[in-house]
């Protein structure tokens, strides 16, 4: 019997995935950047193991046992075919995932879901394989998993070559190099999205008029600015492209026939926040990102951590956990001089999540 | 003393208008297209009288007396050195204007009310001027009211010369070939506009990646195929082009720097309720647009105004005015298979007003 235990992180995108260019390798139609969150308070941990007495592949999420569908067949079918040992061509596995955090709370369960299980299953049955070439393989899963593979700073290249061996993922910086990151993630509605994200990029793909230019002539040059600002550890320039990146990706969601909507009044009320809150600093305090969801995600130096915390508190919750000082107290105190009150709306948001920069997938 | 008393009508675009390339002219990045809306439940009157007597020019609008603008200003001065009639070149004028409808619910009263003025002053100064003529002067109060100087479907012509002069307006059809086109006007907020058209636009203009492309790649092929939609009646095509360039123009809104939102929760349950209903009937019923607010314009044949308008209130209403039969027996006489009520948010709007295709203006 062969058994490996991993847990691998979650990722926000700061440069966003949306769009492929090839559905059934999925190959994306624009390279992608993203922050590894640390695994202390979100991750997935999977056991793989293979034995001569499983007869079949068996699936275990949070517990209960799943079918095993197309996309973890197509990955075991992989590693299956790239194994040197060849007791493993024929074995069973038995794989066991779960999730320290609840998936309703609308976060990318799948990216750490999908990394950790090809990180596992990559140290059973090829362990000479490095994380970018794992990721090409956890990329077939879901596209953002391939992204998961490693910590810190994380580019998704998209590659050109039809087959996909191209497309993989490449650490831009680790944590250590800009370890003062933090991230609260603002939970705005449990529901389930209005629309999945694989329907969704689709349907874009095929009826909005800004999806390739937007792939084409508005992120690469994002992708080097942005990689620039995180070498530089320039918050105000990583805060400023951050930011635009997520709206230009919503922009195409309302871009596409029928339009798919993502952001809610409170999520555009923590928008407003954001940038009333960093024009009266004259610097970026905060800068925030939404993926295929109401929730933000708000990126800050740790030194700006429990101002923005409590203005969010204060402003949209009350949230368990987020107890403090006032957020005028704070502001201030740093000697920022902006009325946030009417931005209020109390109750907009479940939960916050104070989490910060990590590192990639581990072997437990 | 020469008197003149006037109405013009308020319009409505289904090809957006959003961004100037010259500011000072009013020359637009793009051409755009509208439906002019009936007299008789919006218009503005305007009176216009000159006389030996007056020794200052003066404004009265809504029975308020007004400063008289940069805009104002250059528009009487621009029919001064145009008008042959010596005896007015030093004339002094008064003007006095009324809207019908309260200016806080958010509709372009700007519009009409350019256009009565301009269109009033033209029968004073410039009575041998054409209404293509008078529409280059009323862009340059504001821009969409040169849309206003035609009844029927109207089609603002970017033009290419650098003084302006051939950015007018042109009749497409007259609201006589299309006759039975209705509008519902579905007032979401009577809520000043978060960001005043012009400043937004051009900040627009300024920071939006999307914007110059769909200058020149997405709406001059929209402005061909909306104009043959019209010229054959062809209710699918309309309203299809009409929905994508509504949300177009809103996705270049997010895309700016700050990003711009004018539509709130409530208009977005409106555009799904839209789209549901047009899926379930196989066809286009009805046909949304949104200018720079929360409030939704509905487009619909008359055959299917009291169904829509039913929809829309059971809801969105209560709402003045509109009781009648309940949606779901409407659907049900339509053989209409959908459930709505998934989309019900009570007291979304404040009032909807019916209206339909409507004329030019007219000397009272």
């Amino acid at each position: 019997m062969k058994e490996v235990t991993v847990t691998a992180p979650v990722n926000i995108a700061v440069i966003k995935y949306w769009g492929k260019r090839n559905v059934k390798l999925n190959l994306p139609t624009n390279s992608s950047l993203s922050v590894t969150l640390s695994q202390d308070h979100m991750c997935s941990k999977t056991t793989v193991s293979v034995d001569d007495s499983y007869d079949t592949d068996s699936l275990f999420l949070n517990d209960e046992q799943n079918e095993i569908g197309g996309r973890l067949s197509n990955v075991l079918a992989a590693f299956r075919s790239l194994t040197e040992d060849a007791s493993l061509k024929d074995a069973k596995v038995k794989i066991t995932s779960t999730n320290n955090f609840p998936t309703a709370a609308g976060l990318a369960s799948s990216a750490s879901g999908f990394a950790a299980l090809v990180f596992a299953l990559g140290k059973v049955f090829v362990p000479t394989y490095n994380n970018s070439q794992l990721s090409t393989i956890a990329r077939q899963g879901s596209g953002s998993a391939c992204r998961s593979l490693f910590g810190g700073f994380v580019a998704w290249e998209k590659g050109e070559s039809e087959d996909g061996t191209d497309s993989s993922a490449v650490e831009v910086a680790p944590k250590s190099h800009w370890d003062d990151l933090d991230a609260l993630i603002c939970v705005v509605s449990a529901n389930k999205k209005a629309v999945a994200s694989t329907a969704g990029m689709q349907r874009t793909v095929e009826t909005s008029p800004y999806l390739m230019h937007r792939a084409e002539q508005v992120v690469p040059q994002r992708m080097a600015d942005i990689t620039d600002a995180i070498k530089n550890k320039d918050f105000d320039k990583f805060a400023d492209i951050t930011m635009r990146d997520s709206n230009s990706f919503h922009a195409t969601c309302l871009d596409t026939h029928p339009p798919i909507f993502y952001l809610t009044d409170v999520s555009r009320l923590i928008i407003g926040v954001v940038h009333a809150l960093n024009e009266a600093a004259g610097r970026a305090v905060a800068a925030y990102t939404f993926d295929a969801g109401p929730n933000a995600v708000l990126y800050v130096q740790r030194k700006d951590k429990d101002l923005v915390l409590s203005i969010v508190n204060d402003l949209f919750g009350p949230c368990e956990g987020a107890q403090g000082a006032s957020h005028s107290t704070l502001l201030h105190e740093a000697k920022i001089d902006v009325d946030l009150t009417n931005f209020k709306h109390a109750n907009g948001l479940s939960r916050i999540i104070q989490t910060t920069i990590g590192d990639g997938p581990r072997v437990v």
